[in-house]
């Protein structure tokens, strides 16, 4: 197919990474113990892969920015699983909204060692999900200290990271970014507790909850954002809602993979499973749904880097559209299986589950559809004129 | 609503019963240990419930069909989970199938003790389900000796019950059955092995997986059929479909339960959840479905005793529809939670990989499809000529 | 099927009559002049049939509501079309609410004559749909003078019955009523003037534009409705709603009834329609739909007396979900056909023009969506007290 | 959007011809007289415009397949109607399958005189759709003459071209091309009839029914197709269901503009009818469908030359999503409308009748579910060879 053809270069280093490293059996140890091991992460940097992964600010390659997400995709494919190197390119993506940051310095020691992020992204909160005018963790300051206090959830790897990057509610020092400000906290300061959410599916992103009781911040770790919060926010959702639905493609394409080879491998009462006509409509319909999303994605990435209302439209439209597709696809792979899909005999039920997950991930449907509507009024109204 | 009225006795039984013995946290500990304590099975079948649930012949309640789909039902949705009851309930339907077979003794010695049922159904296999006429197990004669062989699959709790009930492929004891026929196998024969199954869900259930290696059966183990064996199996299939999908309807209750609660309860920026459009339509088409189901499930229920066509019509309507149903509400009421529906915070995410596996157990859709269009045809013939 | 057994009377009557006055050829000339012709109003209300369908206390039989429907369910099924009848059983289901005005005289010259009721009703306005509070046809006090203006749409009928009952914003003689009043205006009053709508089906309902300018009102024509206006407008909606979703009801039914007799005539390439397994999955799911659609009509039906909160909710789910689902059922049996469903050369094109229609009449879906989550709020919170 | 641009040359094009040459007053008239008027060909083909849709044997601009497509979608999206250039299109395509014939002379007859062409395709039958090898117009030998006899449907421009190309059965000079052969037979031919079809919607394309009753054939009007006849028509199908599909998404880009501009400049108490949720989430799932739609219409179009397995699919996934989306864009269209939507006050239903009539047009879903399935799997064995 033509997408796959944009990309062959970079999707063939990664099946040649995926060749050596990647098996079922690993995969399954690394769900088992939520995370892959370092060693993996070395070979992953020390390949000519990295380089399409890592910040350009860090001696990554200055690819377009759909050539990663081409990577995401196939690197999930090929894993049939949500890949801790999904939050790790998110990462990244934050890392590049903070290029025109005055205080070098701390952005530079955000910077990935060999790859692994060294931070988790302490965002998310119960009631506000992706939307930073709910957030209720807050900065105080209390007789001279700068004390912080809230619950953050979905913080992917947020227990093993050594410091974890909190988005607060800060009347004080966050006054030229509308009350918000971001704080590096390390882990092992006093107050910071953290829980690991058991989540239906995506166990490699190792999601944490983290509670701030009473944290004591030292006001070096703010990130300066110089009044450019709301920007750096609004382009990191941006960048990570389409690393998200990159990710869905892959699980949703390795689940079309898996009933394709066992439509064609399997009979029923003498008939191969692929030449049975209610088989045949799921796989058709599959692959229509397949394709919407592949150029929803690779349109939204393409556009991504411009800021423009047309990539703040595509990225949304993707958002809405491929998270649930993607646990269709799944869910219909799995039914071609039948009983076996729903065992882990196969990948296909974890991939749905995995699935799963990303239609919350990074911002819920109602954000979407109001500005999805707002952008296309606008520029209905703007043609019309 | 209505239908609830009908059944409010039962459902009030089983409401106190439920308020005594169910909370969440045992609902966990149990589907951890796979299965629920014997006490729990004392306690039901020393209720008056148990009467609701056991086989007539056994003691048991001589109640329509529709109120022990009730039961089911409402044990469901209060524990918003897969029990093991339903195996039950669905075996003592096999146990009332074989009501008019003359080898009385042994079907006696098949009955629930104190409730509990003490053989499991070895039926289904990988590439068959629960389609008779692919079973691949198979008796044959060697040297004088009658021998097993073959694997089953989905076996409800098939490594702990002490006999399992194999339904083979058989050419010679077999034959007044079309070639098949049933045999009680103890768990201790030799070449008897069985393997748990990691299912996505459902797991009180229990399911294994049980081989069949060269297994020396006993003549004394054969259910003498009588030739009623097809009719048997169609109606074990019938009862079992429409318990499965009563199972159904009350994870999806269960969860919108949840979701309404949930949403009357919970505030985003200022607004009850309750109040914003986009989750009223959630709730409303949820609503719909969840009413949808209750009448096919209900309807199928009070047919189900007469064998006619009409009752195979509406099991087969209630099969194609409610199961997916089901696993649609529970993933908008998991969307509704947002994060914490993807966490075992709360157990809507349970619920829908629960739900998942009945679109799968007792039946694919091929096979309704196909007596669903028959069926609707014959009878528009009819109606026409 | 058991709902239509329990009404097997009713549609026997029905039947006896659609057998000796309905037949294809007639129907569409009855489209083609957007009405039936008086002859055959005197043969319905000259049967016993007629008896189902006048108002109690104009000697129509006391029969339960529901019987009034699967009156108008099969008399639309058997036509293949939306028949004027309808009309007139929503026209008197807005008597029925007046029972209880003290004017008992106009109520009274409001009835219908040999049951072709002699008034249209001019309730929807363009904007307004079927929302009371936003109606903008004004009643104004000017010199003396009653005026009225403004210009309501979707009167059936509107341009033959010689009488239209306007529903107008009136903060004079309204105020009992939170400003609406209800007038019975002849048609030929000065300032009236009336428009037929070129609709995409539903001809023989005959809707007009019907505006009024400046047009001054006799206050003998206000239908004095002493602070009960209110209760009967969403009365007479709730009827209204319930006698439009059974018609729909009827109108799949045609479609599927067709689609059968198609499918199982019909050879493709040697195999019959209906052995081939995508048309046997339409026609499955078709039937899933009318069997949901049937229970939410009849239960909904069943309740319409009470007013209560239950009897609203049913009408409100059965209104969201039946009158979308009768255009899908109509759009396959349309696919079965082919090109000529898209023909008239069957009528299965026109009953899919026809079903549309419903899903906008008597109340939008928005309206619905809020009703019934306010609705399952409320009960939740209810139970949960 | 990304995609216009790349056409927006011809788009502007279109455009301007448009501008010129529609208003919603000449679409009406020239749907009543089903066909538009030659002036308007005779612009059509004196301005740029006509170069791109002429074959490039006539003159025609050497043009990609796409950028003719992209002129069918605008011109049809202004319109908002389809237009019977779109049957001249794909009569083009078919003379562009042609190119390699010898019988040149013929071929050039064949040729469009100042673009409107002079025949017609007589290709469908009742029970035989686009399905070749069910063609029951039959060629026979009678006493040395060549004899027709059958009956073809939905023969756009059926009645008013002055010869149709007949697809007929034809065991005799049809046996290099495995029965089938391909007569041009001018309509004034002792035995032909035309009847005209009274369709949903569609009406400009003038669709007939042409029976032919012993008629006799002038050996000369045979199609010397040489053995490329099953070529010829599988590329003629290829090309006819992207135009046809280039036609549905033109419609449905065409509600969408009048859906945002109602949405955009209504009020409904007091709130603009873009601000409600419900409306916003019609709004974006019809954008999500509607690019969709647009990337499989387009993929398929730069394909179409090549003649590969990719081409292939490419086109049936579009012909099987493609023109259900737009009719399911059209209705969401009509219900934002509202009652207007439903009469001729505006034109959403109108194109909703429209869009209906290609889900049939060109090839039913079996057809092509079975060749998406076969190519899925074989290109899925190759791969995993």
């Amino acid at each position: 197919m033509d997408i796959s053809e944009s990309y062959s270069q970079v999707i063939k280093l990664v099946d040649e990474f995926c060749d050596e490293h990647f098996n079922e059996e690993r995969i399954r140890q690394w769900i088992e113990s939520r995370g892959v091991p370092n060693s993996l992460y070395d070979a992953f940097f020390g390949s000519e892969l990295g380089s399409y992964v890592m910040p350009v600010n860090a001696g990554g390659r200055a690819c377009p920015f759909d050539e990663r997400v081409a990577v995401t995709m196939q690197l999930t494919r090929r894993a049939g699983a949500t890949l801790p190197f999904l939050s790790d390119m998110i990462s990244m993506a934050l890392l590049s909204t903070m290029r025109s940051l005055s205080q070098r310095e701390i952005a530079e020691d955000l910077l990935p060692r060999s790859g692994r992020v060294t931070f988790s992204q302490a965002f998310s909160e119960e009631a506000a999900g992706s939307d930073a005018s709910a957030v209720k963790t807050v900065v105080s300051l209390e007789s001279d200290e700068i004390v912080l206090d809230g619950r953050k959830t979905f913080v992917s790897n947020g227990q093993f990271a050594s410091d974890t990057l909190v988005l607060a509610s800060d009347p004080i020092f966050g006054r030229a970014d509308g009350g918000l400000s971001l704080w590096l906290v390390p882990l092992d300061t006093q107050g910071v507790s953290t829980f690991p959410l058991n989540t239906v599916g995506q166990e490699m992103l190792a999601p944490a909850m983290i509670s701030f009781d009473r944290v004591v911040l030292d006001p070096k770790w703010q990130i300066q954002s110089e009044g450019k919060l709301a920007s750096m926010l609004k382009r990191q959702y941006e960048l990570g809602r389409i690393l998200v639905c990159a990710s869905s493609l892959g699980l949703a394409r390795a689940a079309m993979d898996d009933a394709l080879g066992h439509a064609a491998s399997h009979m029923v009462k003498g008939r191969r499973l692929s030449s049975l006509p209610q088989i045949q409509e799921k796989l058709a319909d599959m692959e229509v749904r397949l394709r919407s999303m592949e150029s929803l994605v690779y349109h939204a990435a393409k556009l991504a880097g411009d800021g423009g209302d047309e990539a703040r439209l595509a990225c949304a439209l993707m958002k809405r559209f491929v998270p649930k597709a993607a646990t269709d696809v799944a869910s219909e792979a799995l039914q071609i299986f039948g009983g076996a899909g729903y065992t882990d005999e196969t990948r296909v039920g974890r991939i749905w589950q995995d699935c799963r997950g990303n239609q919350i991930a990074q911002g819920t449907d109602e954000i979407m559809v109001d500005l999805i509507a707002k952008l296309l009024v606008s520029e209905a109204v703007r043609d019309g004129a």
